[in-house]
Parts: structure tokens; sequence; C-alpha cells
């Protein structure tokens, strides 16, 4: 009985997840553009960074610290758009792997929150070996993500 | 001579300011897709708290914060991505006006920045009376750059 209600408990808690989710996109496009548009920012920004790090330009610690500051932000959005029922067609790159595995899809990507954090961390202390090491530790959680959940 | 050298500096701080936020993206088709990346996200956040305003949705001072907290940030991005030659053109709507009249641009843009910042004071506040007045004045500096400077 306990055992029944446990799973009655799990599954109500998962639907409302899913529900409180989809109740903030009006269509399920909406939910395809707003991921796609805090990816498209983090992908901005991240390259900002660097392109300090990979020294093509001159390493800045206010402007790094920015670009960390906005990435770390924006590493929390995209995921409430990822759970839409029916956003793994149309315009996405959204592997349905997200939704079969969803409790790998959560670790990855927070992991990617637990990275970006570390590295606003790194670029407030201004070390830039430390910045450099935990750039590329962002760089392999972004990639860990992708070659699992993104069909290209 | 000396007004002569005031026009020099400001043609170079002019110059250099376009050439700094050109430099930040590849393509000018680029700049377009962040400016209206931003704008999405903003236009997302903005409506979510729009829908606890218009009492749509039950108020929670958190959740109302969080989004207050975003858009405040995401207030910051777009402009320097709207001042990049050629981008009044393709899939856009901005309007060439703000190529023309840039210091009107640069008004009605920054007085969004400001009232966003008010209303992020409004929310941590907790005062509902204050938020309502001040997500209308958000809406307001938003209708006042769209009806200058976007086309439809």
């Amino acid at each position: 009985m306990k055992k029944r209600l446990i799973i009655l408990f799990c599954f109500v808690f998962i639907a409302g997840a899913i529900g409180s989710a989809y109740a903030q996109f009006a269509e399920p496009e909406h939910a395809i553009k707003y991921r796609k548009a805090a990816m498209f920012l983090i992908a901005q920004h991240f390259g900002r960074m660097g392109a300090m790090v990979k020294e093509k330009i001159p390493y800045d610690q206010e402007v790094f610290t920015e670009n960390a500051m906005l990435v770390e932000t924006l590493s929390r959005l995209p995921w409430e758009a990822v759970m839409v029922p029916g956003t793994d067609t149309g315009d996405t790159t959204l592997n349905s792997a997200a939704f079969t595995q969803p409790a790998k899809f959560k670790e990855v990507s927070q992991n990617f929150e637990t990275q970006t954090a570390k590295l606003l961390s790194a670029a407030q202390s201004g070390n830039l070996n430390s910045i450099r090491t935990q750039f590329g530790e962002v760089a392999k959680s972004c990639k860990a993500c992708h070659s699992q959940f993104r069909t290209k």
C-alpha cells in the first residue's frame, strides 16, 4: 500500500512538473524557440570567453566576468522548455532520448549549470589557469549533453 | 582647431564603439539573431509577470522576482546588436531610424533598462501596488521604443 502511494505521489509530482513547464508556453513551438534563443545567447557569450581563453583577443577580467555571469544565469533557462511534449519534432535538434531518459538528461543538464557556476567563481578569482581549466570543463559538459541529446 | 580636434575625437570614438559592437558578431545575421533571441526571452519572462499582474495566475513573489531579475539582466543585451551596420534589412523588424537617430534610440533603450531595474526593486519589495504600477512603466518603455524603431 505504501509503495503504491509513493508511486502515485511520484506520478502526480512528475505530471505536475511537466504540466507546470508546459503551462509556460502557449504552443510547443514557443518552447522550441525559447530554448533555442537561450542556447544561442549561451553560445555567443561562451564564445566571447573562448576568444580570450584561446588568446584570439586580449584577456579582460571585467568583460570575461560579465560573460561568465550571463552564461551562469542563462544556463538555468533551457531545461523547462525541453521537457515539453511534442517538442522533439519540428524546427529542433532535440533528440527524443531526452524524453526516454529524463534522469540522464537532468544529470547532464544540471552538470552544465554546476560547471558554469564554477566558471563564474574562477572568473571572479581572476586566476587565468583556473579560468582556462574551468572553461574546458564547461565545454566538456556542453559536449556530454549534445552527444546524447542533440540530433546533429 | 579645438573644434576640429573634438570632431575628430567624436569620429574616432563612434567608429571605435561601432567597430567594437560589430566585432562581437561574425556576420550581420548573427547580430539580428542575437537581438531577436534576447527580445524573445524578455517577452516570455515579461509575459509571465504580466500573467500575475493581470491575475490570470496567482501572484508568487519568488517566481515574480526571478522573472524580474531575468528581464533586468536581459534588458542590457540587445543594444550592441542593434548598432551593427547592415542589420536593418533581412529577417528583422528593426527600423532604420535607429541608425539615423542614434541618440534618441539610446535614450529609449536606456529608459527600458532603467524601468526594468525599478521593476526588480518593486518585485523585491513585494508591494503589489508598486509592482503593478512599475510593470506598466516597463510596458510603456517597450512601446515607446517599438513605436519609433520597429517596423511592425
